[in-house]
């Protein structure tokens, strides 16, 4: 009838993400993809790109398909991008209210997945406060079933990751030769790990981390980027800067003065993005801390693509899910 | 790439609502909307009735357009009928959880809006306590996204009042020599202040308030209406009679004396309501507090169409829908 | 215009669930329905399998319906199985928020059933903590609405009953000579109550449940089961075990000593399933209290049919829904 559970401990390097093809069965971090993948993962999200700005936004990929969002912490923004995408394409979406749901009745999380399963459910979306918990929800789901992490602990948000590649693509058409700073708290940011590691598998130029030493990982060269602490220094002759959003929670540790001292070192406003090549690009995960990390003049100014980013989030969402579900289109 | 964003305080009397050709952009108030509008409105419902009557209960009208209902303040029953409404139109609805959403985490209601805007979203559902709320969205709002005021403070809730209208239409054919009554607490309704508007744009004959001092504002006259303390002579000739919900937390205020002497002297029984004409359509705008505003035997008898206002409801709502997205059917 | 309301006080055995030709009306318990209605079920269920089973799991049957998921008390899976047969059936779904809907306003129930149907819905499916509440809302109704009990109090749950039914079916093929067992809290489970009506209907062989005397009601026997308090003396010759859950809540009364002192008596372990025939089925309704009721090497050992139940549930779930919305297919 059905095989004994068992946790099976796939390792992080077997490549758990494709199959034999080399096609993505589940898409969970950065780190185990290629160069190939990545592309194909932009250019399929630049064919959506035309469904999403035309007037029936809508295509029947993924008729009859189930996508279950489970969402363990509370995000009302990326789970509302990850259900558009998935009604877009037609398929049918729903929302797992975990905080209510069976786990609450001492119900374990394999048990509630199995039930998920055997409802016949296509592909889980999954939040989690937990490092790994994306991977050990797809080294244990039922083969045939795809996972995509929509953020997990401080690990990794790779589709975040993937629109941001999206938009330094169309504003600067190749990587090479590109030189990128992302300013903030690298430490404790799951986007900005996600990011260094495409940037450098897509032969980004440089890449740079800007912010104190308190916000920065120990051994985050290793990483592959370039550390500056003073952000004058760093924005020369950047090409596109990230921002990070500052967690508020931050300011109550030992990690930070105060928010006004944080805005005067490290908050971009438009003087200090001149020292950066005038075509620069300004990017942000969002939400904004407005006069935090970011001021308003340079969050709303000509060199902004922050809403661009939210646009194509939808776009690249769509193409991550049609890439496991219908690996042939 | 993208303008700074900058709060256009258009005025209320420069019509936000309507484009250069008098085609409905959004649906914030009925004041400033002129009496073909409003018509035009009822027309476009009568339609969509039938499509809520008949076994299958969607047309393909705004497939592939994107409809967020934005509620600010909780209220199942206006939200379910707008969810309805985008449904049976075959648009993807997305009810978004403000109380959960980034607002909390500091975000700013317009950069709220932006993202929202990026989504691609066509068309928000605005609910929200602080009277404007819905004009200061449709203000900032990009072009080519509608707005619809789906309550906001004690200002304005149009689509009640326009399923209020379509349901006196269907029951007495003409507005014109038609007399009708609006009892109860004019003061902090904002059903009313839209009821009377469309009232005297439709051309009623005759529009009265019925109540107690305390609870009707200090210039109603102005509005358009004649006033009268005693209900029994507010009744005499009267057509339509319009129950107001009695907010019960104005009897804890020094509004009112008592739910008891308040049903004595404005509930509306049936021997009251035979001062009235003998073919007079009662309506209420839900939910009945039964034995305060309304005696049980009025709310079920002969004479109530309440129940026909929640059917219209929903075409009315369908109706603004559409002509918004769809100016052209 | 409108009848006033009136409590239509239909006996139980004035069968409301069945219409002149005998088509499904309502399904609200088992009781009241002849083997040829609940074989119906199952057969129409076996067609919907294929559905579920296929890369698109949709049919257009009831595309344009309304169905509401009216949950008076919180249950994620039930209700998420609940929409997924709804949505793959093609009818829109609406799931309501009773905790903060109009009732919390002051609304009665029958206030707020009418304005739903005021809103052309089609089906409700009903869970409330209160025994007898599905069979209000089917008495209160308007015509050609149809109500489904998703778990009434301790009374009812007959679509987990008839899932159960469709599982067994599906192993055993016939319910003649079957000797089938129910193990645990048969006091407090409308799980319980609703499965030993279905397999006398059904014709099974024989109907055993085992427990300790506290768990037992006083004149089960009257339902039609043998009664054993010894695990092992009750499983002799067994062919389908159904473990109940054991409500956590129970252990704070006087029904039981401990969780462990039940584990040992009653808590089904590989051991003990031995004196069962040696090709039994292992049964559970969810979610499983692993070591306390049921042993994790039998819930997910060989015998286990827990996960097809699961499975079971969608297609059983649609074929009620299609069968009272669509009598002729």
């Amino acid at each position: 009838m059905k095989a004994p559970v068992s946790i099976r401990n796939t390792a992080y390097n077997e490549n758990i993400q494709v199959n034999a093809n080399g096609e993505l069965k589940h898409f969970l971090s950065i780190e185990g993809l290629s160069c190939d993948h990545l592309t194909k993962i932009l250019d399929t999200a630049e064919n959506f790109t035309g469904v999403t700005d035309r007037s029936v936004k809508k295509v029947p990929l993924l008729r009859g398909k189930t996508i279950i969002n489970l969402f363990f912490e509370a995000s009302t923004r990326t789970r509302t991008t990850f259900e558009l995408a998935g009604r877009r394409l037609s398929a049918d979406v729903l929302n797992l209210d975990i905080a209510n749901s069976a786990t609450k009745k001492g119900e374990t999380l394999l048990d509630t997945l199995r039930n998920l399963e055997a409802m016949q459910s296509d592909l889980f979306v999954v939040r989690h406060d937990g490092s790994g918990s994306a991977h050990f929800i797809a080294q244990n789901v039922r083969p045939g079933i795809g996972v995509i992490n929509a953020g997990d602990g401080k690990h990794s948000h790779p589709t975040q990751a993937m629109l941001d590649m999206f938009t330094i693509r169309r504003c600067k058409k190749s990587f090479h030769s590109l030189c990128v700073a992302i300013i903030g708290d690298i430490e404790h940011s799951r986007v900005a790990r996600s990011q260094i590691h495409a940037l450098n598998i897509l032969g980004a130029g440089e890449v740079r981390v800007i912010g104190p030493k308190t916000l920065l990982p120990t051994s985050v060269e290793a990483l592959g980027v370039h550390v500056y602490h003073d952000l004058k220094e760093g924005l020369k002759g950047v090409d596109v800067v990230i921002v990070l959003r500052l967690q508020k929670e931050r300011m109550q540790g030992a990690f930070l003065p105060s928010e006004r001292e944080y805005f005067q070192l490290y908050g971009l406003t438009e003087d200090k993005l001149k020292h950066a090549n005038s075509d620069v690009i300004v990017m942000h995960p969002g939400p904004i801390n407005r006069g935090v990390e970011l001021d308003s003049a340079v969050a709303d100014g000509a060199n902004s693509v922050i809403l661009q980013q939210v646009s194509y989030g939808i776009a690249v969402r769509m193409a991550v899910m049609s890439l496991i579900l219908q690996p042939g289109t």
